[in-house]
C-alpha cells in the first residue's frame, strides 16, 4: 500500500487541524481507517484511538499507536464510530452533543430518514448542511451504488438485480482469520487449532449463500440492507432491488454481477463512457476482470464485463469489485469526513 | 462414496449386458462415469477405456483399468464420450454408424437441431425416438434448468437470471490441480512448483467473472451456452435468459442464484411444494445453505433460499447447487444411457 501513500483523498491542512477519535480502532475496518489518515499526513498527536479495552495497536511501518477504553473518549471535532450498531447507536448523539461531527460506520443510522446515507461521489451534497451525523453505507451496497448511480444520472435506472460474491473481510478480522486458518486446514496443514469463525459453515473452497441472518421472508440481513440502501443513496424510493448475497472465499475485495434495466436504450459503448468520467471508478478492457484479489487494496470501484442484456435496449450487465475495507467502508467514511467543514 | 453405492440410477440387467465404450476415461468426468458403472454393477469385462495414449487408470478401491488409445475403440453397444469438441466431432457419426448409441458429453453437438439434448427429468421423452446421437449439457444448465423446469410446468417461466458460482472440476483433473496447488501456496507452501493452470488468472481465494472465451458482444461461451441449451432443453426458444458466469475457488460443485419471473403468481410455498414433488431435486431448510462444499459427492440438484422477489407477484428467487462431475456430466449422461433401449 505504500505506493499509494499521498494519494489526494480531499484531507487538507484545515482537516489535519482537528482532533479526531477513532472508535474501534483495532478491528479491520478501524486499522484501515488508521491507515488513511495517517497517509494523509494527519498529525499522529490529534488522532485518539479507542476500542473495548486498553492496548497498543501495531500498524506495520506506520508504527504502533495506543488504544484507550472506549469509555474515555474525550473531546474530539470528528468521530469515526467503527462499532457495532448498539454501541453506535449509544455513542454518536453523545459525541454529537458534545460538539464532535460524527461519522457512523454500522448500520444504526442509515434507514432513519432524518440521517443522510452518503457516498461522496453519488449524493455528497448531502453534507452541505453541515450534519452532526452521517452514515456510512453497507460495503456491498456502496460498492453497486457507485456505476449503478453513475449510468442511472444516463439513462435512469428501473431495476437492479444482484448476486454478490462478498469477502471475508465482511466479517471483520475474525473472518479474515477464520479463512486464513481454514485455507491452512484445506492444505493439510493443521499445526494450529482452527479458529473460530464468525461464518455458518466452512469458507475455504466453499460459498455461503446467505449474508447475515435471513428473515421470515427468506431475505438475509445483507439484501435487504442492499435494497433500502440503494433506495435511499440513489433517492429513488421506486427502484426495484433483488439481491441473493454470498460470502465466497476471497480476503478483502467484495465483487458483485449486475443485470440492470433502465428506462431508455444504453448500449454498451455509451455505458462504458459514462462509467468511464465517472469518479471513484475505474473501467478495466480485462474480458476476465475485474478480480478481487487483483484489486485488493486500492481505491476505486473497478467495472468490466459491460455487456447489453436481453431484456430489450434499456437492459445492461456488468461485474464490479471494490476493496471491502476501502470504498466498502474506511475510505468511503474518509471521503465522507474530507467533504465536512473543517471546523471545530 | 461408497455409501451411494446401489444407489437405483436405473441401470438394469439389459443394461449390463452391453458393451461400453469410454472415451476419454482419464479425466475428471470419465472417471466419475467409470465409477457410476462400476457402482451399478457392469461388468468390468464389458467396459473398454480409452485415451489419447495407453495407460493404466487406478480408481480407489474400485481398482485398476487398463486404458487403450483411442483409436483402438472396437465394437460398442453404447459409447459415453468425454473428449473434447473436436474429438466428439469427429467420433460419434463413426461409432453411431458402427452400430453404437452414442452419449456425447461434449458440447460438440448441443446446438444441433435433429440431436437431442437431455436431462432425463425433463425431456426424457426425446429419447424415445432411439436415437443414435445424445448430446449431454453443459454443467451449470443442467443444474440450474432441473429446478428452472419444474417451476416452468407449474407457472410457466419467462425469464431466467443466473449468476454463477462454478467449482475448478469444470476445468476437469487441471483445474482441480490448479486450485490444489494455488490453496498450497495461499498456505505459504511452496514445496511443489505451481502446476499449470486451465484459468486465465490465480483462483485461490479469488473469483474469476468469466467462464471460457468472452465474444465481441462481451458474452463469455458460459453464457451463451446456458442461454441456447436452457431454451432447447425446456423447450422454449421464447425464453428470456441472462447469465453472468463466474469461477470461484470450490472443488467440484458449481451453484447458481437464480432471478426468475413467471407467466402467473407463484408462491415461494408453491414453488417449494413443486420442487419439492419434482425428481432428481433436494430441498433444503438451512437458511444459509444449499453450499458446494457439503453437497460435494451427491446425486441431486439441492435448492434452497426460496423467496419471493420484487418484480410482481410471478417473481421468484432461489440458490441451486448441483456437483458438476455428477449431475453437471456423468450423472446425467448415465441416466441418459438408462433410458435409451439396452439393445445391441
Amino acid at each position: 500500500m505504500g505506493a499509494e501513500r499521498g494519494l489526494d483523498r480531499g484531507w487538507d491542512e484545515g482537516h489535519r487541524g482537528l482532533d479526531v477519535a477513532l472508535v474501534g480502532a483495532t478491528g479491520a475496518v478501524g486499522r484501515e481507517l488508521l491507515g488513511l489518515l495517517v497517509d494523509a499526513g494527519h498529525p499522529r498527536g490529534r488522532i485518539a484511538c479507542h476500542a473495548r479495552r486498553r492496548q497498543s495497536l501495531e500498524l506495520g511501518d506506520r508504527g504502533r499507536f495506543e488504544v484507550l477504553p472506549a469509555d474515555a473518549i474525550g473531546r474530539a471535532d470528528l468521530a469515526f464510530l467503527c462499532t457495532p450498531s448498539e454501541v453506535s447507536l449509544a455513542l454518536a448523539p453523545l459525541l454529537a452533543e458534545r460538539g464532535a461531527r460524527v461519522v457512523d460506520l454500522s448500520s444504526a443510522h442509515r434507514t432513519r430518514p432524518e440521517i443522510p446515507l452518503v457516498v461522496p461521489e453519488i449524493n455528497g451534497d448531502r453534507l452541505d448542511g453541515d450534519p452532526r451525523i452521517v452514515a456510512n453505507p453497507n460495503c456491498t451496497t456502496a460498492i453497486a451504488a457507485l456505476p449503478l448511480a453513475a449510468l442511472d444520472r444516463a439513462a435512469r435506472l428501473l431495476e437492479a438485480i444482484v448476486a454478490s460474491y462478498q469477502a471475508a473481510s465482511g466479517a471483520g478480522l475474525a473472518g479474515l482469520n477464520a479463512l486464513a486458518g481454514e485455507t491452512r486446514a484445506a492444505a493439510g496443514l493443521r499445526s494450529a487449532p482452527p479458529e473460530a469463525s464468525p461464518f455458518p459453515a466452512t469458507l475455504a473452497l466453499n460459498v455461503i449463500p446467505a449474508v447475515a441472518d435471513v428473515d421470515g421472508e427468506g431475505w438475509s440481513g445483507e439484501e435487504r440492507k442492499i435494497e433500502h440502501e440503494l433506495k435511499k443513496i440513489l433517492g429513488r424510493a421506486d427502484l426495484v432491488v433483488e439481491s441473493t448475497t454470498v460470502r465466497v472465499p476471497v480476503e478483502r475485495c467484495h465483487s458483485v454481477a449486475v443485470h440492470a434495466r433502465f428506462a431508455r436504450a444504453i448500449s454498451p459503448a455509451e455505458a462504458r463512457e459514462v462509467l468511464a468520467r465517472a469518479p471513484g471508478i475505474a473501467l478495466t478492457d480485462d474480458p476476465h476482470g475485474p478480480r478481487p484479489r487483483e484489486c485488493a487494496g486500492t481505491d476505486p470501484v473497478h467495472v468490466g464485463r459491460v455487456r447489453a442484456g436481453a431484456r430489450g435496449a434499456g437492459s445492461l450487465c456488468f461485474f464490479a469489485v471494490g476493496d471491502q475495507l476501502r470504498k466498502g467502508a474506511a475510505l468511503n467514511a474518509f471521503q465522507v469526513a474530507a467533504r465536512l467543514p473543517a471546523r471545530r
